[in-house]
Formats: structure tokens, C-alpha cells, sequence
């Protein structure tokens, strides 16, 4: 904080703010206001970006309608860019569980905004007689509007960030697919030994999953492209003048690169929260896939010796300070971690939701905070997943296939030609012996052993599945 | 049950199971293992339907490819339809959630159709050596594709009805939206007074959530088309022969009339349950729309002196034992209680997935009850809405106007014309004295009266929003 | 349906009701309104029980203060009598999803009991001038506090069943603590080998965990002894004489046995949920130990030769129509399914809860029906896992054993005597060669024999912990 | 980080760290496995001062069982109380989402300990031959113990802190019930017009919901009490001597004050989560009541016009940017805010307590996290509430007794006197006219005035129920 000082008026009396600052009276109270988590919306750049795209696109369709001068429009859209720059962004404080609708948070957006266009002009910070956070920033928006378009936008490029990354997961995977395409290996329903399949089989599952689960967010976010702004306060456009929407749509669209679109019913969009739900729900479905692969991992890697040891995950810290060369799954189980927030997330992303009233939903906020923390957290769990583990990850392909030959699951693929009572004799006796099934099939005659052999060739047990995806 | 039993045998032993019941020792035994709910799988006859679609796609793939006599095939199929016409549900008892993965719906599956297919060949229940619920109903099949692609199949169709009753519900408040499209009234964010609107545009905004609700879960439910049969028990096709999958998938199509595809990757569709996880998210999206709506329903209707007091909700009981005359929103109540519902279902269905294990999830059957409850629920509730509760709304017209021109809030109306800072004035004096806007607009030589009055026209205070969908 | 009906009138006009109905006019519309589920609150015999029980405590009160006469006071105790009996409990025919925050379930009550009693004053039925349902079996009621009284009263029941069962499980765990005292195994830490253990230590935990939710269970419990009869319509007890309160406790008490407590601020105690949120909290703690206690029994005996092995579970039923002799952990996995639905329940609970309004909570039937779903299904998964699962387990006692003495973890054991930077020399070999901890110390010289041969004793390498509680 | 650096050793083998880092190879490898959330555990001091605590009581058993140098023990003690007066948190770099079941945690707490006890000796960081992080600082220790024990240490604090804040806002909430104590209003049940009450019996209803929470806590606080100090790796206390345990646990109760108790079966208590459980489910409920007062006092609020309009909150900020005068309840939907959250989170913990395996939950990083946002949170909630909310509403006393005065629940009160069926005659004439009960009453000569006048005094309509607590 500065030791000089500006005053600053709002609707409640006037207040100092510190003389170095962007932000302004309305900010500061929000500050005041809101103790809550001590982290600011400075933590979700996206955020901050895409109000600065929007107060710029405001400006630029309001210099065309004729309602902002040149000069103001200029630096209004220079101050923007400077905030998409990366720049200022520091200024943006207010914490990001807050009441208000996002009120506080446009309100610090027109305050940055309007302090560093005064700048611009020439003139100090707070003289807001040369141009206004509210007349000039703010014209002919409301929070309303303003507030839901740049969560939208923010969102959907998170969400691209978190696509990327999951396609590098995806790679992982896949090539893991093709390397173990060839590792013959005991599949399992029911944690009980079931039939004989391929590590890469296994392996091009999770990669499959991946895919379903970025084409699901790829629709999801398609929804998000559609805004409300030139809503003003609940849907009727009021103040807006006739032009202002479309035009601000386009000048949007043009800086963010983003097919954005005006929602047909602005009164319903104003207060609908429906796109982030899905969108949460679709990001729940990603965790829980993630949660499942990992969980999987972990699995087949238990050991080393009194685990199913199937597969080995590259060390990348020591285990245990108690427990001399032990190494733990750790990248796994932080994904597992990441999963388990994101569906919390998604149950406190719902409750918001449900508790919009009338016209507005208030809780905008919280939804905004869950939902960016859902995507950040994915993302990074995708990128360490693939490159700390997945990457490395290596097989016991001799232990694998001794297991299959092992196993009493071979006699399913005998059924069609034994009969499925002599294979269950031969399932029991096995399983009371400890003896093998091919053993038993050749000592109780019921097949020739070129045939046997030839039913327990590993492409026939392991089938045609695919291997990658 | 019967007096005279007829003795089953299975991998386990000897059992006596009721002589006139269709299903067999192994359904016995699962209702046995399984008493928690009490609730047998017949309450969802899209399930029963679904699963004896399932068995005659199969037996026809299977002679079709050689693998079973047209006699036997015959019967199946006559057994299956009888089921479809809604014959013989009440044999399927066994406990709607219940352990195995659904092997136990499977196997009461199995055993209905055999028997009944053994009596329509002349033969006794029972008579196994004739016609297998395994060997014969079940051939090239196991739980791990029938039980899926069947969920699947009765999804689809449940949801179909639930959209039906979604477009019924819409039309409902369609019609309001254009029977109040003239009604003006006091617009609201986060509770307090905003600015004005019409009753129309309320309204609107439900009908369309719910339009693109139903949107959704049309996007939803096409992903449930892709099902795994002939992925038999892990995915890996084993003991389906070459043929089989496309035959039977073509059969099912043909049978039930909907577009199934056979997924790509069938080791990985045995094991996921992300369409499920997606479509449960939807089913959550539904819920918090309609119950956003409820809880305005109820809130605007709230009186009929100390509330609201814009509507009213028809009456449909008395409300009260004590209160005489008190009618309360019980309509919209239990609309809400349905919506809590759904979203508690959605997290048993996320935990249910998470927790699948390798190449198949063993819990998929609490999966499918509480799908298939919130589906159901939700359809009820919909069709409950429209009907004894939406159609019958009607407006107190005049004391919404009233307090329109009673607002406060028409001053942003003024706001472009006298300026920010004169509006707020004008504001603070109206709530400090209780008097009127426009009055003192007037009083003070603000604005010319005819300026006033074309300013504070309802068409232009309500903007020029859609009404209806 | 009777064909006979008798005409009943409310507040809203005239309906016929069937003639052979206990039930009047108040439930038919009911029925009517709320066709969500199907399901009637008959399923939860609890509730009638304790509605009856709230509906005679109330008339011996009102008889006490001179309001109710002898003769009708006599008849209303009688009919709810033969309702705590058993008997009528199929004319409790509302939806167990409903709105009115209870009124019909308590109207559905009243007219019951009304009905009953006029037949046993030798009246018919519907007969209301000789008793009223409303003025005399409600006779200084309100259905805010009659409802939730009866709900608490019918969880207290509930929740008895569930501890009694849950000590059925905790006996079975404790018992199989007891029988596998002496079976070595290796203790695992993030599914990886960590040091060894008893197989009997690892089944008294599953015990301990059981008697410390029973305890939580047992708290949870006495917040709902706190009751708010008498509150009447919003807890400032309009229309109830001075007295009733007191009196209708007292009865209450001695009726059901229970030492009920009346609320000390009944405005509180009448709108508040907090009580149920609690024990949905707890029943929600219990769900998580018993679904990991079953994870761990699926993976301990997963195998049965490409799994971990450790320990058998009774076979309860063929596991699958393809694979010959599979059996799997179906019980556990019930089990687990449960506890999905009890944690989904508690989000239900939970939204309901927070959705109360002002003086009243209108969604406790939501949080009736899926606390009485939690509970009851609680005590069936219990009780069935206790006896179709565990009572049967055996262990793999040799193979355990032989995992201890294969293990790297024994070299934790030797870390205070050979130092930490040679065990883990030693780990690294191990693991690198296939060898044995034991031999390579031995071949190195690191330790004599017989130190080595004490250090690894099993009550040494076990410890001393607790085996049973 | 400093340009100059140390080399540290560990299992995967050497790395550099910065020179003037206390954390040392394993903290590192922890930052680069673990980019997740980008905040640190130092975010939540108490558990830092915790596990410094953990440490300090560790090492004072170690040298009283002649284990440790009273030198080495000197200067690890002298460490911790650094730590514990608040300096090097910013050594505590470990993301607070990590995997590893809290390894990296205890060993970034080991380094700083070891490295400022290190100095202390008056040796360089990083020379652990003369102090070592785990052969010293860890000594008789495992992450199994020592992370549990010290998060449930920082919650306990944690809690208190909460507990002291709902003691803030309880009282705030106790204040205005008494300086409410004469204003009369409608109560309303289900949003519909009820019986009178006083406004400060309403917010005594505030004040005792806080007042039980505040109990629920202190109780479930009590049972994070329970440490498991002394079973090292997976509770039968391998390598922790005898008496070590209870020395440890003396020792740590006196550096905190706290009557920590060691579990009974250790094995259990290592394993299980319950506790954490439980706990999360009380910070629900306490979340759910507050959300639900949020949601009473924004609606009781609502207007300044439009609205119900009972009580006025203080303006803490302007409420929109385009409507002037506009202020909202920001305060309340905040706190609601931070209730969703809680809600959330304790899905999460949930779902990381359900996940554990076998011997030990490798997940409770994840619940420290959740737990230690949802106990801040809510604190910073309810100190906000009390502080900028509670403390300034006034009422608006002449319009609440007037709408008591115009209400037709009035003539509930009269039902004793007149009769049901005469009552509801009134009531809906009262409705269907506009008139008063009151009036009606006088007019059609059911009571005589004085009779009338008595049975609507404000202290017989609002009952005799307690005003605060």
C-alpha cells in the first residue's frame, strides 16, 4: 500500500484508496467485504482476460452507435490489450469467493480499466470526471451480462488447455497400447481371473476413454459460446440501445477468435447456470474415468512381490522414510485426489446453481471459482499423469503370460468344444489340484494336443479387439 | 408359492425351486443372497422388455450363423415377445440392487425365457436337456454385454418418455408465457427490485430451460445407442464367433426400431460407464432447471397477504389441519423433493463408476436403479407440474402493476436521460420519503411529462425480448 | 376400489371415496397429486407406528385437560392400537414422495384413525360428526409438529434395527480376528508391500471400525429424542392449552418406550433439520467404513491364481453363464452398492435440509424417505454380509506365510540393526534378483542366524496390537 | 532459489537444491511430482505448527527411551519452537494436492528440522551426517503415524477457532433476537402466510441453531483426539520401541495442551478415516443451517418494495453499476456461497475416505485439504456475517404488525373460539374480499369486541416461546 492516498465517493460516502492502485472505491470495499479465502481472481488469468475482451468489445460497439468518443474508445481499448497482455493483472484483488453476483469483480474491471485508459489520456488515477469506471467502461452493460460472457469465455479457453492436455495423456496411453500390443496377459471382471487378454488392449481402453471424454467436453463447451451480453440487468436489454448486442457480439467474437453467439431468449439466459452444469457434469465424467485408470494403475502394479505385479510404474520419489526401497504409485494418487475434488466441485457447482432466484442467479461466483479450479487441476493431473507415469511405465511380460498359461480362466475357451459341464469338472479340479487346465484337458483326453495348442494361441484368446486408438 | 417343487442344479448343488415358477436355481439363490430393498427388477418393465429384446436378437444371430436349431430358435423368440407384450414380468424377483454385475438379471432372464420357451416345445419347465437357459438362451453371450447393451436399450426408452413429458410440461408454461405476455411487473436480481418486465417473459424463460433441457438429453441419449454385444466377457469377443456381433445388433436394431451401433473398442465399452456418468449429469441438469423454477413458483405465489403475491398456484388439497382456509404450494414442493433426489442419484451413479475395476464395473445394478429412478421420478413430476399445477396459474395483473409504477427501479429507465447522478438522488429520496419516481422526476423539471410517460411505456420498460419458445 | 363409496367434502368441494376406505377425502386427493413413486409410506411400518403412537399420546393429553371426552379418547386409543399392532397399515396409501412438508401423511393418519375409531364407537365410517379427524384425532395438533415427532420416533426404531445388525457384523469380523490371531501376512501401504502383519490384526480392524460407528450411531440417536410436539403451527404453540405439551410428552414417552425431551425453543426446534442432516452424516461414515471394509475383502480374495490370493469367500452362486466355475465377491459387492446409495442419499438429505424456508422445512418426506431407505438398507446389507460372507471366509494360510518370507518389508525389521543404508542396499538387491532378504543377509554377513531367526519371529514382526475388540 | 546450491542423495539418486533451501531431495522431487493447485501447504499454519509439534514431542521420546543425543534432541526441540512461533512456513513448499498418503509432507518437515537443527549445531544445511531428517527427526516414526496425528492436531485448532467465530455470530444473532423481541410479524410456513410470531423469537432461531452446532462440534472434535503416534508404518508399531508411544503421546499433549488419547488398535486407527468423516459431516450441518439463516434473512429482506420487507441489512456496497440505489445482500450470499463449498468438500472427503486400501488411505492429503478450506471458510464466514450483516439489520416494525393486523392467519387464533368451519367461512371471505378477519368477526357477531381484542394481543399470538438463548 501507498502512503499517498486518493479519496474516492460511491453510493455510501467516501473512502482512500491507496494513490498507486487501479482498482477504486468499489474495490476496496469489496476487499473489505469479502475475507473469505485470501486468494484473488488474479489466480485465473482467463478470467481477467476475458473481462478486459469484453469491456473492450463494450467500447468498440459503443463508439460505433455513437455513444463513446474516439479518444475514450482508444484508450479504453488500449488499457484492455494491455490486460491481455498479461499486464496489470495484479490489480485484480478482490477475493474469489465474493457476494454480489460478480458485482465486485466487474466493478474492479471497470475501475483497472478506467484508471490506466485515464492514464492513457494523461490524466491521474481517479479523475474520473475525464472518463467514468461506470459511464464510460461500463456503458450499457450490466454486471449481469458483462459477468456471465467473460465466465463463459474464460471457460472455454480453460477448457481448451484441459483438451490439449488430455490429448497428451491420450498419446501416452495409445503408445503404451502398441508397445504392450503383444504382452499376453489374464483379464479380470469382479477382481476374479476371467479370460485371457492383451496389456495393450488393456492399455488402448484408457486411451479410448480419453477420446470419448474430449469429444464430450468438445460439445460442452460448444454451449459456453453462447452469451447474454447486451442483457443489461435481467434479459430486456434495457439501456442497451438496438444495435449494441450485435455489435458487441461481434467485436467480441473478433478479438477472442471464438464463434460466440447471442442467446435467442436473453431474460432466460440472464439467469441460466444450465451450460455450466453441464459443463461440470462433463468434467465430473473426466474424473471419473481418470479416477478409474488410475485406480487400475495402481492396481497392477501392486507389489513388488505380494501384489498382482503386472506392471511397474516409473519411481519418482522414495516411498517411505520408515520403509527401506519402498516406492509408492504417487502420481496415480494424486490424480485419484484431483478426481475426488472435482466431483466435490461439481456437487457445490450444482447447489449454486439450483439456488438462482428469479432473475439472477447470485452464486455465479462460486460456480466460476469450482468450476476453473475443476479445469486447472484436470489439466495439470493429465500432463503429470502422462509424463511422470505413464510414459515410463514398463511390463512383466514373462510373470503376464505364466499367468495366463497358469490359469483355470483358459478352460472358457475350450467351452464350445468340451461342453460346459466337462469344463466345469475340469474348472473344479483345477482349482482343488492346483494343477493346470491344459494338463488336465490332455490327461483326460478330451482334446488332441494340436488342438488344444491351437485354441490357446494368444491371438485367438486375446481376440480381434483393437489395440489403439 | 407351490406346493411342488421341481429340483435345479447348479455349479453349487441341488436346490428345490417352486414348480409353476419360470425362473430357476440360480435366481433362487439370488434372492436368497440379495433381500436389501425388497423391490424386484419387474418395477422397471423397459429393463424386462429391453432384456428379452436382448435374448431373441441373440438367438436369431445364433441361427442365423448355424449355432441353433430353428426350432429352438422359435421358441425363444415367442418366449421373448410374450415378455415384451408385458407377460410374464412378475417372474423376474430378483432384488433390484444386487451384487455380480447383473449376472443374477441375466440368469432370471435365461431362466424365464427357457422355461417358457420349453412349454411352448411341449416340454416341462425344468427340462433342461431340451432347451439351456445357458447353453441355449444365453449362447455366445455373457452378463458382461447382455446386461449393458439391455440397461442401455431400457435408458433410451425411458428417457424417451421422460422428453415427452418434458414438451408437456413446456407447452404449459408456453402457454402462460403468451396468455401473460401484456402482464408487467417487477423484474428482480438477488432478490431486490430491479427493473421491470412482463409475467410473459417470466414464463418464457421455463419453457425455454426446458426446451434445451430436452435438447440435452436428446444429445445425451444418442450416446446410449453404442452398446458391446458380442463383447462377451471382457470384450475380447471370445466364444462369439465371427458374425455374431453384427448379426445381433442388426436383429436388436430391428427389434426395438432404434439405431444401435456396435462400439469400436469393445474392451473398452465392457468396462465404461461414461455414457451412463453423462447422461446421470444431464439428468442433474434437468432436476436443477425444474427445480430453480419450483422454487420461483413458489416464491411468487407466496401470500396471500405477507408474500409476493404475483400468482397463483390452483389449489389442489386443503393445506392445513390447523390453519384454516392456508392452501400451500405442494405441487412445486414435491417437483423440488424429485429434483433433490435425482441429484443425490447422480452422486451414487459417480461413485459407482468410479469405482469399476479393470475390464468390467460390478456395479453397474445400482447404477441402473438409480437411473432409472431419477428418470421415472422426473417424468411424473413433469406431467405433475403441467397438469395440477402450471395450467391452472393465474396472474394478480393489477397489483403487479401497481407495483411497477410503485418501483424505484424505474429510474434506470431514466438513467440515459437525467443522468446517473441525478437518477441515484432521485433514488435515495424515494426510499428515504416512500414516495413515487415519476412524481418527483416530475416535481423537480426533470423531464417534460409526455418524455416521462413514453419512457415508462410498458413495451419499452420490458424491452423486446421473446415470449415464448 | 369398492363400488360402493361414501361422499366426503374438504376445503375444495366434494370427492366420493371408496366405502371400505379408512382413508377420506384429504388422502384421495393425495393420491392424486402425488403419483410420483408408486411406493405408499406404508413401506416404512416405523412411521405407522409412530404416528399412531403421536395420534394417541395426543388424545390421552387432550383427555387429561378436559378437551377430549372419555368415550372418544377410549375409541381413538383403541384404533391406534390395532394400527402399532400391525393392522391397517395398507391404508396408509400416500406416496412416500410428497409435497406439504407432511400433511397428507399426517391427514392420511388422522382419517384413519378417525375411521376406525367411529367403527369401534359403532359408527361408519366417514361418520365425522361423532369424531373428526381434523378437530378431534388432530385435536391440538398441527402437522409441523406431529410429522416431524413421528419421523424422529420412527428413526430411533429404525436406527435400533441397524446397531443390532451392525453388531451381528461386528461379532462375525471379531470372531474371524480371533481364528486368524496366528496367520502371518504382509501388510500393505498404497496397495505396495509395506511390513507384516496378522491376518486376525487386519480383521479386527474391520470390527473396531464397526463398534466405533455403532457409538457414533448411539450419539447420533439421542439428538433425535428431542421432539417439538406441542409446537403446534410454528413452534409458538397457538392453540394448544397450557399443559398439552408436557402431558402429550409424558404419554408419548411411556407409549413408546423412549425418554423423548421437549425442544427448549419450539420455533427452532420446528423448522430445524439438523438433527436428520446428523444422522445422515453418520449413516453416511458408516457407508464409507463398511464399502471400504468390502474392497478390501474383494481384493484380498481376488484371484483366484492371478490375484492377491489371501483369503476365500463362501461361494454364494455361480458367477457367470461363460465361465466355468467363477465365482465372485457378490456379496461385498452389494454391500458396496448400498453404501453408493446411502452417500447419494445424504446429498439428497442434505439439499433438503438446506431448502427449508423461514418457520418450516417443507421437504422433510424427502428426508424421511431416504433416511429410511439409508437405514433399512444399511441393516440388510449388514446382516448379510455377516452371513453369507464372512462367517464363511477362509484363509490362505500357508501361501501367507510364504508371502512374509518372500517379502523385501522383513528388511524394515532388520533397519535398527543393520542400519538404514545397508537395508536398503539389501531392499535393492533383493528386488533386483529375485533372492530372499533373509539369505542375502545372511550370505553378507550382516547378522548371525539366530539374530536373524528372532528378529523375525511372527509376534515380533506382527507386534503386539489388539487382535479383537 | 539461490545460484548456489547443495547436492543431496536420495533412493532415485543425487540432486541439487538451492543453498539456502531447509527443504532438501525429497521436498524437491515433491514440487516437480506434484504441480497441481500451485499453493502450498504453509497456507494452513496449523498444520505446519502441528507437524513441528509432532517432531518435537518425538524426538524428547527418543532421547527420554536413550535413543537420540540429548545434543541432536536439543537442537531438533529448538528447531520445532521455531517453527511453532511461526518462522520458516515458507520452507513448507509441497503442493497441498500431493500424492504419497502425506510422505512429502513429513519428509519436507523432516528437511526443515533437520536443517535448522543443523545450524543450530552450528553446522552447514545439508550435512546430515551429523543430524540426519530420517535416522534423527524421524526416528520411531512413519508418515502412517505422524501425518494423521498432526492434521488432526491442526484441525483440532482449527476447529477452535471456527467454534470461537459461531460464537460471534450466535451472539449477534441472540442480540437482535432481544432487540426484536416486540415486534410482531407473520410467520409463514411453506412461503404461505401462517400464524404471528415476534421477529425476535425468529432470530432466537438463529441464534440456538448456531448455539447446537457449536455442540455438535465440540463433540466431534473430541474424537479427533485419538492419535495413532507409535503404530509407525501400518499400526503393530514395528521399530517403535516399547514405551515410545505413550512418551510421545505425554510429550506432545504438553507442547500442545491438548488430551491427545493413543488409539486402542492401532491397526485400525492408521487405516481409518472415520473421524475425518464424521467431522466433515458436522461442518455440513453446520453449512447447511447457515446457508439456510442466508437464505431467511436475504428473503426477509427483499425489496425495498417489491419485496417482503421486513428487516433492512446494512448497505456495505453499491449493488449494481446500472441501477443507481440499488443494494444487495451480499454478505448472506456469500456466506451461501461458502456452505456450497462446504457441501462440495465433504463429497470429496467422502470420496478420499471411501478410496482407502488395506492398511492405509493414501488420501488424506486431499481431506486435510478440503477439511482445512472448509473449517477456514466457514470461519471467515461467520465472522462476516456477525460483523457486516447481523450486527446492522433494523427492522420495519410498523409494516410487520401491520401485516399481522391484515393477515388472514389471525383466525387461526379464533379457532378454538368459533369454530373450524366458521374460521375457514371467514377466511375465505377474508380472501375473496380484501377485507380483514378482524372486521369480518365484528360484523357477523361472532365475538364481542373485548374477546377479540384479547385473543389478538401480540403475547398470545406469539406464544411464550423463548426469545433468546
Amino acid at each position: 500500500m501507498s502512503a499517498i492516498t486518493r479519496r474516492e465517493h460511491d453510493l455510501l460516502g467516501d473512502r482512500d484508496v491507496p494513490g498507486d492502485a487501479y482498482w477504486g472505491v468499489h474495490t476496496l470495499r469489496a476487499t473489505e467485504n469479502f475475507p473469505i479465502t485470501g486468494t484473488p481472481i488474479s489466480i485465473y488469468p482467463h478470467l481477467i482476460n476475458a473481462l478486459a475482451a469484453v469491456k473492450e468489445a463494450a467500447a468498440l460497439a459503443n463508439e460505433e452507435l455513437g455513444l463513446l468518443s474516439a479518444e475514450k474508445t482508444a484508450a479504453i481499448v488500449a488499457a484492455c490489450q494491455e490486460i491481455r497482455d498479461g499486464k496489470l493483472h495484479d490489480q485484480f484483488v478482490v477475493d474469489v469467493v465474493q457476494g454480489g453476483a460478480g458485482t465486485s469483480t466487474n466493478m474492479n474491471a471497470n475501475e483497472v480499466v478506467a484508471n490506466r485508459a485515464l492514464e492513457l489520456l494523461g490524466h491521474g488515477k481517479g479523475e474520473y470526471q475525464y472518463l467514468h469506471p461506470n459511464e464510460d467502461v461500463n456503458l450499457g452493460q450490466s454486471t449481469n451480462d458483462v459477468y456471465p460472457t467473460a465466465v463463459k469465455i474464460a471457460t472455454v479457453f480453460a477448457v481448451h488447455g484441459l483438451i490439449a492436455s488430455m490429448s497428451v495423456l491420450q498419446d501416452a496411453f495409445a503408445r503404451k497400447a502398441v508397445e504392450f500390443r503383444d504382452v499376453l496377459k489374464m483379464g479380470r471382471t469382479q477382481l476374479q481371473d476371467a479370460v485371457p487378454m492383451t496389456l495393450g488392449q488393456e492399455f488402448s481402453a484408457y486411451a479410448v476413454m480419453i477420446d470419448e471424454d474430449r469429444q464430450r467436453l468438445d460439445e460442452a463447451v460448444q454451449l459456453i459460446h453462447e452469451i447474454n451480453l447486451g442483457a443489461t440487468a435481467i434479459g430486456t436489454g434495457l439501456n442497451a440501445p438496438a444495435g449494441y448486442a450485435e455489435s458487441a457480439r461481434r467485436h467480441l467474437s473478433e478479438i477472442t477468435g471464438l464463434p460466440l453467439v447471442t442467446a435467442a431468449n436473453l431474460v432466460e439466459a440472464t439467469q441460466d447456470c444450465g451450460a455450466f452444469v453441464q459443463m461440470s457434469g462433463v468434467l465430473k465424467r473426466v474424473a471419473v474415468k481418470l479416477s478409474k485408470s488410475c485406480n487400475d494403475l495402481r492396481l497392477l502394479s501392486s507389489g513388488p512381490r505380494a501384489g498382482l505385479g503386472e506392471i511397474n510404474l516409473p519411481p519418482v520419489q522414495a516411498g517411505s522414510s520408515i520403509m527401506p526401497g519402498k516406492v509408492n504409485p504417487v502420481i496415480p494418487e494424486v490424480v485419484n485426489q484431483v478426481a475426488f475434488e472435482v466431483i466435490g466441485n461439481d456437487v457445490t457447482i450444482t447447489m449454486a446453481a439450483e439456488a438462482g432466484q428469479l432473475q439472477l442467479n447470485a452464486f455465479e461466483p462460486i460456480i466460476l471459482h469450482s468450476l476453473s479450479e475443476s479445469i486447472t487441476h484436470l489439466r495439470a493431473a493429465c500432463l503429470t499423469l502422462a509424463e511422470r507415469c505413464v510414459d515410463g511405465i514398463t511390463a512383466n511380460t514373462e510373470a503376464l503370460r505364466a499367468s495366463v498359461e497358469n490359469s483355470i480362466g483358459l478352460v472358457t475357451a475350450l467351452n464350445p468344444h468340451i461342453g460346459y459341464t466337462a469344463a466345469t469338472d475340469i474348472a473344479k479340479e483345477a482349482l482343488a489340484t492346483g494343477r493346470g487346465v491344459a494338463e488336465l484337458v490332455l490327461e483326460k483326453g478330451l482334446l488332441p494336443a494340436e488342438t488344444l495348442a491351437a485354441l490357446l494361441r494368444p491371438e485367438v484368446l486375446a481376440g480381434s479387439g483393437p489395440v489403439a486408438v
